[in-house]
């Protein structure tokens, strides 16, 4: 059987097997979000950057750019860090190159792995189908908060392993924290979240509405997958 | 309203605010439920050691000397790491001189805090009025499975939330993960734990019944403080 695991935080990734595997990176709030909602309404390619600098550059060749330091837009970028930003038909077609807090840095720290898949609850059903049809084993790579452990990345990652869990079993514990951490809160999800400390953080920059919708789940069918360091809808 | 943090493994410890503190340090399998059993069963004094050798030397100024590595009973040592032997009669009144896998590493991470003391479900209500007592924040520091997130630190992690929720606020979200993941299992809590990887690594060693024994909540009502390097009763 396939093995699943999961990192909680990417201060953890060194203890965790990347190579040969397919990697789903998740940033609920909100960078993972926008990108399954970006990709989903007709971005053709988003390029995460770890760095300001090299988002900032990126512009000069037709990028847009999307710039999120501790949950505000930097000033400057074309668009911040909202599914709304990432889903204007104006948008459509263009191409965004990207910088945020957490989640692009998580998607750095998982470049060793065979396919680096972005996960939300936006598309999880689509990711849940993707990671079937391979024969492969699976890390789900929280982006958490600062190194942090966050409260709406290990729900996606519980989430995630209850729908899968028959064909995958767990390589380690972290997997079962989550499955059960979400199973608790699954009937409440939204109030649990409001309720985390990003999110509480996150209402005090006054965007109660994207944190609502990024808990939505299956809004998209897509699975942005990053390939040539962009992100691109996964033909698979 | 006093903070709660936990810290899920000792490689996230540098994220977390220790100093003024009372951290409580947990590796239910088996380091802590051991120094529990012991001291609540007259061992006056353990002294923990993250390594071998500074244990070993101990052996000359009249302890006992307890060693576990992966598990298993270090050749030529007193004890293993069960709370049988530290609850034989033969060793009260006894000094022990310990180190582990995990345990004792999580400890010697944690000497900054202002109190430092020994956590298990063996005496998790005793720790509970404790820290009750306590004009301070708390910090719960998981062993963990050598960096790893583990199920069963986690689960004691989030038993002792719930038991001081209502006088604490959580600081971040990894009380609240571990928390519902506590209260998802905890009517099968020895099943579960059984299930995860730890304990199947355990049950490889035949030490099923040190398992059962480890999930039993308030066998002992001490609470083990680590003062000048040696864990004793403490008499708050």
């Amino acid at each position: 059987m396939r093995g699943l695991d999961v990192c909680l935080s990417p201060n953890l990734i060194d203890l965790h097997e990347i190579e040969g595997r397919v990697i789903v990176v998740v940033d609920i709030l909100r960078a993972t979000s926008c990108m399954t909602a970006g990709i989903g309404s007709g971005i053709t390619e988003i390029k995460p950057f770890a760095d300001l600098d090299s988002c900032v550059k990126m512009k000069e060749h037709g990028y847009l750019i999307a710039g999120e330091r501790n949950g505000q837009k930097v000033e400057g970028f074309d668009l911040g860090n909202s599914p709304f930003d990432y889903m204007d038909p104006a948008n459509q077609g263009c191409k965004i190159a990207v910088t945020t807090t957490n989640g692009t840095q998580a998607i750095e720290k998982s470049l060793a792995g065979e396919h680096i898949i972005i996960g939300s609850f936006l598309n999880i059903s689509a990711v849940a189908n993707w990671i079937r049809k391979k024969d492969m084993d699976v890390l789900i790579v929280c982006a958490g908060w600062k190194g942090k452990v966050n409260l709406e990345d290990s729900l996606f990652a519980g989430a995630l392993t209850d729908m899968i869990m028959p064909e995958f079993s767990p390589v380690c514990d972290a997997p079962l924290v989550a499955l059960h951490s979400y199973l608790g809160m699954k009937d409440n999800l939204l109030e649990h979240v409001l309720d985390s400390s990003h999110a509480r953080r996150l209402r005090r920059l006054n965007i109660s509405e994207d944190i609502e919708y990024c808990l939505r789940f299956d809004e998209f069918t897509v699975v942005p997958e990053l390939v040539g360091g962009a992100l691109r809808m996964s033909a698979d």
